[in-house]
């Protein structure tokens, strides 16, 4: 699972690699050979049977990693983009929403919120921290009423796992909507969206799918297309009633991201034929073996032990060190790209992406480099 | 440059090719073997300078297809949210704007518009006409004034390029800002982005460009620029001043679209080395090689002769022809894609896609294939 950056080669061209690259950063994420070669499909008609075909698999296909007999619909677009299809679907100018933040992709969430005129209340818990249950139990039972409650499962920045499960019933409580950001979660670590009654569960196509950068894909509950009837934010691209209508005549409104979908297909075969539990105990035992070697070369996790992620690993920066120089000396020297801190974070930390198609062998490499640069 | 449906292969891999696919419908357009190569490439860093680099030649590459000075921004996504993103970077809650149309696509923008509470004064030509630069300036002269003007270049529903460089200055002097559509132009039809004045250009990867749909790129001239600034439409994923900033560090605000700016890179690549003036001279022959080949079948053409297109040729059905029929058996017996009319011409009309990666043998094929199915 080593890959190559240069001119971009087929994976099948038995071509001179000039150089060998171990990708660990959050996403995108490398790709699988049979991945890539997918990706290389030539077009087809997208108002044909071949799509309808090729659509009906991917949607089945997604809709077993989500865990859900919900709707599903992909967009063509960023994560980022779901996160925003998401509100734009969900409230009305001026609705009331809560938005539960744990760091970056928290925060960038609660800004498409403003962004788009809604009324947000932040709860933010410091980098590092998991959100807690009772706390917002309390706050949805006691404070004014909220239409929404939004969530970063898996916060990339701290490499923090949400207890979403746990905080799911209180939201439900407060008859509020539940929307919950699995970009970098849904394929990796269990997310259950029935489970755990999801109302919008939002993935990127560039994480754990093993796919690149392009698509999201996005679970919808039925109570959150109650809401849809009555959500009056201005929306026309990520409109899901459009999306639906199409995608059950096997179509798309415009042009989908046939290359992506290629993708997917492939990947799906490939999570299905590995079997999802085997996808998660796989995510977390490197997770696990990530942790412990970060700890035997003397580093800090930036996370709460509790609540650490199963699909990137934030480290604490050794006092008195070049972060700038140590990344570009893994780099230039053994070929591993890191994953620096965001924000705040982005000289006092960095982070080591461990989710899509990763395997034990390229975290010895990279941690062993790090050691060797560290000088530890 | 006939292609395969199948399970998706490498353009390099010598697999038995099961079937040879002429697909002659206006985008997804076939994908060059240089370009699926590219397309294969593994996954970058895209915070790391080989995309600050991809992202550069890219930018500039299609900045002279553009024929512009004005900065240029890429999205995820279709074409389609190009034409949102032009839209809500550009105005505000009740401003008036002219959309003018002549197919299915002007129609879309304007839906669009609506969509987003533009006041929207509809200027609609019959389908198969083009706008009449004299009526628009009558119109933008007299009228109440307006923050905008929408309209279709090339409109792929009815096989007609709008004369949008005699109708520019009428926009100009109006004060209104010119918002073109060059989806299907864009790359194959000469659009002159500085020439002609327009403040807002888009086009999609999947037309002339030669490359997966998932893309759209967009010109931003200084006017526009200034618009942005006062633009209320509430807006984030497509936002202008963000892409920009980023741009400018080698980056984007959120993922971007890895696998089609590699198929990009590969594009642009081949256009220049091509030449553009001998791109947009083999779009023209084609487009007149399959008109007389229309007409020699005794079909009549839809569009307006004086602005028909050069990158897809709307055909009249012949009377008391079973056109789903026609389709199957060009499907089925020829290995060829038509497109269907849209909307009220989906029964009574069909379409040839003749742009992007396409020469005169694909058109021979598919009309003797057309001839041959019809009886003539």
């Amino acid at each position: 699972m080593v890959a190559t950056v240069e001119k971009p080669t087929s994976a099948v061209a038995p071509r001179r690699r000039q150089r060998e690259i171990n990708l660990r950063i959050p996403g995108p994420t490398t790709l699988p050979p049979l991945v890539r070669r997918a990706l290389s499909g030539q077009m087809i008609n997208h108002r044909g049977p071949e799509f309808a075909a090729l659509q009906d698999e991917t949607v089945a296909g997604v809709r077993r990693v989500f865990r859900t007999q919900n709707e599903i619909l992909f967009f063509p677009g960023a994560g980022t983009g779901g996160l925003e299809a998401a509100l734009v679907n969900s409230f009305s100018p001026g609705d009331a929403v809560l938005c539960i933040t744990v760091g970056s992709f928290g925060e960038r969430w609660c800004e498409i919120a403003r962004a788009f005129g809604l009324q947000v209340e932040q709860m933010a818990w410091p980098w590092g921290s998991a959100a807690d249950p009772a706390v917002v139990a309390d706050r949805l039972a006691g404070g004014p009423p909220v239409k929404g409650v939004m969530i970063t499962h898996n916060e990339t920045s701290t490499g923090v796992t949400n207890p979403v499960g746990e905080i799911a019933p209180a939201v439900h409580r407060a008859g509020a909507l539940l929307l919950v950001d699995c970009v970098s979660s849904m394929g990796a670590i269990p997310c259950e969206t029935d489970g755990w009654g999801v109302d919008v569960a939002i993935t990127g196509s560039q994480k754990a799918w093993m796919i690149p950068p392009g698509m999201t894909m996005l679970s919808v509950s039925p109570r959150a297309w109650e809401a849809t009837k009555t959500a009056k934010l201005p929306r026309s691209y990520w409109d899901f009633q459009a999306a639906l209508e199409f995608q059950k005549k096997g179509q798309t409104p415009y042009t989908p991201a046939i290359t992506q979908m290629y993708g997917l297909r492939a990947a799906l075969r490939m999570m299905d034929e590995e079997g999802l539990e085997n996808v998660f105990r796989r995510h977390h035992e490197i997770a696990d073996y990530t942790r412990r070697g970060i700890r035997r070369l003397g580093l800090q996790l930036a996370a709460d032990l509790r609540y650490v992620s199963d699909t990137v690993t934030a480290v604490v920066a050794p006092e008195g060190v070049d972060m700038k120089l140590v990344h570009k000396r893994l780099r230039d020297e053994h070929g591993v790209i890191l994953a620096t801190g965001q924000e705040h974070w982005r000289e006092t930390h960095f982070r080591i992406g461990h989710l899509g198609y990763v395997r034990r062998s390229e975290i010895q490499q990279a941690l062993r480099a790090l050691g060797e640069v560290l000088g530890r």
